[in-house]
């Protein structure tokens, strides 16, 4: 009866970001067997961005010597307001053309074959850390992703918590009445301090009022059009006065934002990823978990702060965890 | 073999205050049977605390007719950091000499006879409106507890959620970083925006400094040392500019605390309770709503605001849950 007994099936990952589309095929216990990236398209509309991330996917399953339509499915991680029954997404600000709801799920079925499940991108990211990542000695995690804005994960007893479908919003978390415009709209929220956006909107205001500062300097000397967390690490090694300060305030919101979402949750850890917070590692985590110190209101017993272990792909690798094994 | 089957036995319900303690013996259904009320001592120390617990029951089961060794066991809702398991609690800071642990449910099991039980106060007065009061027709939902503090409890799809055991602390959610001292020892906390305490002292320091305001000759008329709920409710009755700044303030704390708190675990209903939230009633819950509206990051979907309408009873009969039905 061996020929019955069968392998299980690879699955794709896609992570759609606003600025790349991150694809990856796994075998059966999540193990990378090829991979591909491209560039998220900044116009067109959510049909280009669709057929993007079919083209990635067929390029990392090529890499890893499968058939697109031998995959047992495939899921995908996305920005903005899913339906994860439907595999619709809406209210996904930083992707071309997308002010209305879109069947992003259908789409990329017709792109593939494969059966196509859709979740949010940074819970999915959260629950590999959980089940694969740095979250494994852990029941009950937060995940934070400092980039470009500030997002948040949760699991709860093993299990993913959505609330009503949008829980995880720690970025929005307001740590300032009054304070900072968010690129929300709203004011005094963490990502408002912490996200690389915010942050770059803040530097260039202070640059324009005649602060001096390298940062726009370096990014042009590295081709950069943003403030890329390269750069920003750049002006850190070179002890630019802004990028320190504007680092120490974001350091500070995440302490004061993280400590009120243990202080209400009280999970045993919290795994800080995102592009900033993987290229800032462990000596930033330490300096988070040092500013959430003075807000925690349970100070005998704070939570494990680590760094996300899976990195890059961390977001496509749990994305491949939305098909059922 | 009617004999046999037997009613269910009635159980005793304790919540022990910074002010009073408030005991009730309720039926099988929760229905209240009787209750006493006492002050809680000022001196002396946790055994005179729980000498005072054991008067009160026994005051309330002689309402009820009921023996209070033919109790089913009897809960106690107790402020400060509280072990179910062993039923100890340290912490308990508004309590007179309790610096470090005590045996609360051993001392009240010895007063009493029959078995008892101890939980957070704010988390089983969340857990009767959850089954009993305005949470009914809710499944995730999250109690405020306005009051001398501002304390939270948490029930996530039916069951309660303690996290590592101090989950549910909204009141020390950090809604202004470096903001107003808080009776806690941090600062910018919700609780020091919106606690009874926090806004007495804060009512003090402006008097000092040479604002008018009646508030203080309203407590001395109605012979109160401190501004109970009572003093503020008529205050801003009589238009007083101080009150009304000091609310306008707290509901503003409150409606960031509350929507960061939305924006992170996206539960259905928001419950306010404790003693201003109850006295304040339905026309506050609407400005605390209004408050939420700009900081909810899914504002098309607002969880429900409702009023806690077990009112002063709620935290005695949520203590009576914890003993096994």
């Amino acid at each position: 009866m061996a020929t019955r007994t069968r392998t299980p099936k690879a699955r794709g990952g896609i992570d759609l970001g606003g600025t790349k589309i991150q694809a990856v095929v796994v075998d059966g216990r999540s193990k990378v067997l090829g991979e591909a990236r491209r560039p998220t398209p900044t116009s067109g509309g959510p049909a280009d961005v669709a057929a993007q991330m079919g083209e990635a996917l067929r390029e990392a399953a090529q890499a890893a010597g499968v058939e697109p339509s031998a995959l047992a499915g495939v899921g995908v991680g996305s920005p903005g307001e899913v339906n994860a029954r439907t595999g619709t997404v809406s209210q996904a600000k930083n992707l071309p053309g997308w002010a209305g709801e879109f069947e992003l799920g259908n789409w990329v079925h017709s792109e593939l074959g494969p059966e196509v499940r859709v979740g949010n991108d940074v819970q999915v990211a959260t629950e590999a850390e959980f089940h694969l990542g740095a979250g494994r000695p852990y029941r009950s995690l937060i995940g934070v992703f400092w980039g470009t804005g500030v997002g948040g994960g949760i699991v709860l007893d093993g299990q993913p918590w959505l609330g009503r479908g949008t829980a995880g919003e720690i970025g929005h978390t307001v740590v300032k009445l009054g304070g900072a415009p968010c690129p929300c709209g709203r004011r005094g929220c963490l990502e408002a301090y912490a996200g690389r956006s915010a942050m770059e909107a803040k530097a260039r205001r202070e640059h324009e009022d005649g602060r001096k500062t390298d940062l726009f300097k370096l990014a042009k000397k590295h081709g950069r059009d943003r403030l890329t967390s390269g750069i920003w690490e750049r002006a850190l090694e070179k002890q630019d006065a802004l990028a320190i300060e504007l680092f120490d305030r974001a350091v500070e919101a995440l302490g004061a934002g993280i400590a009120s979402a243990i202080n209400l949750i009280d999970v045993e850890a919290v795994i800080i990823g995102g592009g900033i917070g993987v290229r800032m590692g462990k000596r930033y985590a330490k300096r988070i978990e040092r500013a959430m110190g003075p807000h925690l209101f349970d100070d005998d017993n704070p939570p494990a702060v680590r760094v996300a272990s899976l990195g890059d792909l961390g977001g496509a690798i749990g994305a491949s965890l939305l098909v059922k094994r």
